[in-house]
């Protein structure tokens, strides 16, 4: 009997509109081709900062900037997704990233069902869910019991925060260094614009 | 009677290996649309260190290069051309860009002609055709006549140099900060793996 093929890993920081939109469509990309995804969160400003020498705010890069206020909404419409921003400098991603491991900890499908609800927060509704009691909300909106896990308290904690550092320094060690990343296979794609080239390599088993 | 429409601009530097794919495709792409494409080279490195604050070497960048080295003979291979890359940091394109710039004032099928040559020898025949001797040999092996042009000499006076400068103005003026760039009836794209994305903004008239 073969071996199941590997699951895709998406890499993500809630940060990114790209995450958003590859998060809506990756899973029924994965299916078509036999593979399950694996939802892995990570902190993206540590590795701008630590590893990239990254320390000016994206959009206020010059030209850079400017090219990325236009090409959102207009992917947003490629994608077919609603958009509305809460800002890209007013979200702080770090308790709700925390928040997902704590999660994924107990059951990952409702972790899953959190990053959608974070996503929408933040990309959908205009509203950064940067605080640990937006971070529960956010949980018990998916179906979290409070009285299993008090998950603004938690986020808080020594231990959830070296959870992300694990989880972002193995992104790292994974050659991960931008939102959204797919690798499957050994093989690593950036951004949403590149999902069509991970459909293509596992469509045609590589190239 | 309706005016003709309007054509893509191809912002370019010949540095860039997604420059020299996207060249092989964008002509017949345009021509599916019944658009002209005005090929436009600039100084992709003075926009770096003047506009971006980008002065490190991009291969020299921990994991980005490192993602780079590994996606772009899979892209070539994506596109199905010819690579082998005569190295990021050997080629130093100015001369080769002002050479584009003094040919298409003679001829601009002369200059496309040289342009694809140029991108020939770098990403192709690994050749990086830094000197001005090479420009000149590039230009012969694409028809133009020495007694016409002394372009060896010409990439190296004060006007040549004004010339790129003044292109590369225009592009920064155009919103471009990297190679390749397409821009139609204002819209802007970055990137080789966008070629798909503007195929479709034509075809559907944009979104």
């Amino acid at each position: 009997m073969a071996a199941p093929a590997a699951p895709i890993d998406f890499w993500f920081d809630f940060l990114s509109p790209y995450g958003y939109f590859a998060s809506t469509r990756i899973e029924e990309l994965a299916a078509r081709h036999g593979r399950s995804v694996r939802w892995r969160a990570f902190y993206m400003r540590g590795i701008m900062q630590e590893h990239l020498g990254q320390t000016r705010p994206f959009l206020e890069v010059p030209l850079k900037g400017d090219y990325y206020k236009r090409d959102v909404p207009r992917m947003a419409r490629w994608f077919n997704v609603p958009f509305k921003s809460g800002g890209l400098a007013n979200f702080i991603s770090a308790n709700a990233l925390r928040g997902f491991w704590l999660l994924h900890d107990l059951d990952p499908a409702l972790a899953r069902r959190f990053a959608r609800e974070i996503f929408e927060w933040h990309h959908v509704r205009a509203t950064p869910p940067n605080t640990p009691e937006q971070v529960a909300q956010a949980a018990a909106n998916v179906g979290l019991d409070p009285a299993r896990l008090d998950i603004a308290a938690a986020v808080q904690q020594p231990a959830a925060k070296a959870r992300l550092r694990r989880e972002t320094d193995a992104a790292v060690a994974a050659g991960v260094w931008g939102t959204p990343t797919f690798v499957v296979d050994g093989e690593m794609f950036w951004g949403a614009d590149r999902l069509p080239l991970l459909d293509d390599w596992l469509r045609r088993g590589g190239w």
